[in-house]
């Protein structure tokens, strides 16, 4: 398909090298901003630029930040003693909306994924085990997702804590709210027989 | 989901303003193109710049392009006599990518829905009008989606070119190619042998 405008041609690339964004959706997404007022897409290309301009990782946690530490790290109400690993922003922003947590965080920055190249060299590991050598802490929560490349990221952090005087604990494992026990995989199913927890009656 | 960054929360909000994208896709690709360099977000930032800034819409045929006429009405190995009338850019392309049609084009930026406010004074039918009276045009053909909003277009535009010397074609209907005719609908297949076509044995 040939693109009648070089600029066209250029910012349809732009989109279509986001994941997810092929070439038609790409092309779908700029006619789209095309139509808008021109001021709208200026706008648009300025908070990118804002974007990356200003945007910072906390020192303590590396979640995103406008400050030099993030709002949760500075909250002098947050649990200071409990630190919660992991993956990346979003999943600090999960376990947020959860409302069931009231610790700080460590953000990886990714899980070591051996087939994407991504080994503990380019994770904020070192400085996890840093942290977890403050004598405040007490516990460090490993949630990683529950996949292959999660688990070894998990164990290879375990060891790396085992000198350090914290509990390691990871999250509950079994059956989703809401999941149909017939549809739920022999793995989950098993082991949440196995985990079995005392039923509270009220 | 609370947004631990102004920076990031207005970059989503961009994102998600674009039609199909929702908030969770939009971090998504906000976070991607934080782990990119930052001048490749600053490039990115700039063809959204550079394409509002210099794009054109052609003087004939209403294309995107980057010159007053765009590379199909300035071509003068392209037959001027025949005009094939699309709704966007996008069907410019599609035909285009055809190989089948070595006309001109004119383009409607949209199509006649009054359920979304879009009536004739806001699309290009009177410079449509206009052209087809140029005495070196003999042939106009609509080739807008067979949608209902399609063909109002399409009766709209035949009754005003009603006066003009040319003829009014519009696009084959039938079965499409690979389609199952069982699962093919009724319109469609009953029109399909209402059209037959001579077989060409070849």
């Amino acid at each position: 398909m040939e693109i009648p405008s070089v600029y066209l041609e250029r910012t349809v690339e732009q989109f279509a090298s986001l994941p997810g964004i092929g070439r038609k959706t790409a092309m779908r997404l700029v006619l789209h901003l095309l139509r808008r007022e021109r001021q709208d897409v200026e706008a648009f290309a300025n908070t990118l630029n804002e974007l990356v301009q200003n945007v910072r990782y906390c020192v303590d946690c590396h979640n995103i930040s406008d400050e030099e530490r993030c709002s949760i790290c500075s909250n002098p109400s947050r649990d200071h003693t409990t630190i919660c690993v992991v993956e990346n922003v979003q999943d600090v922003m999960a376990i947020e909306a959860t409302q069931q947590y009231r610790g700080v965080y460590h953000v990886l920055g990714g899980i070591i994924s051996p087939m994407d190249g991504i080994g503990p060299q380019d994770l904020e590991i070192l400085s996890l085990v840093e942290r977890a050598r403050e004598p405040e802490v007490q516990e460090i929560i490993l949630a990683l997702s529950p996949t292959m490349e999660g688990d070894t990221t998990c164990f290879y952090i375990y060891r790396r804590l085992a000198d350090a005087d914290v509990r390691v604990t990871t999250l509950a494992r079994g059956v989703a709210q809401n999941d149909q026990l017939q549809y739920t995989d022999e793995v989950t199913l098993g082991r949440s027989i196995v985990d079995r927890r005392p039923f509270k009656g009220t």
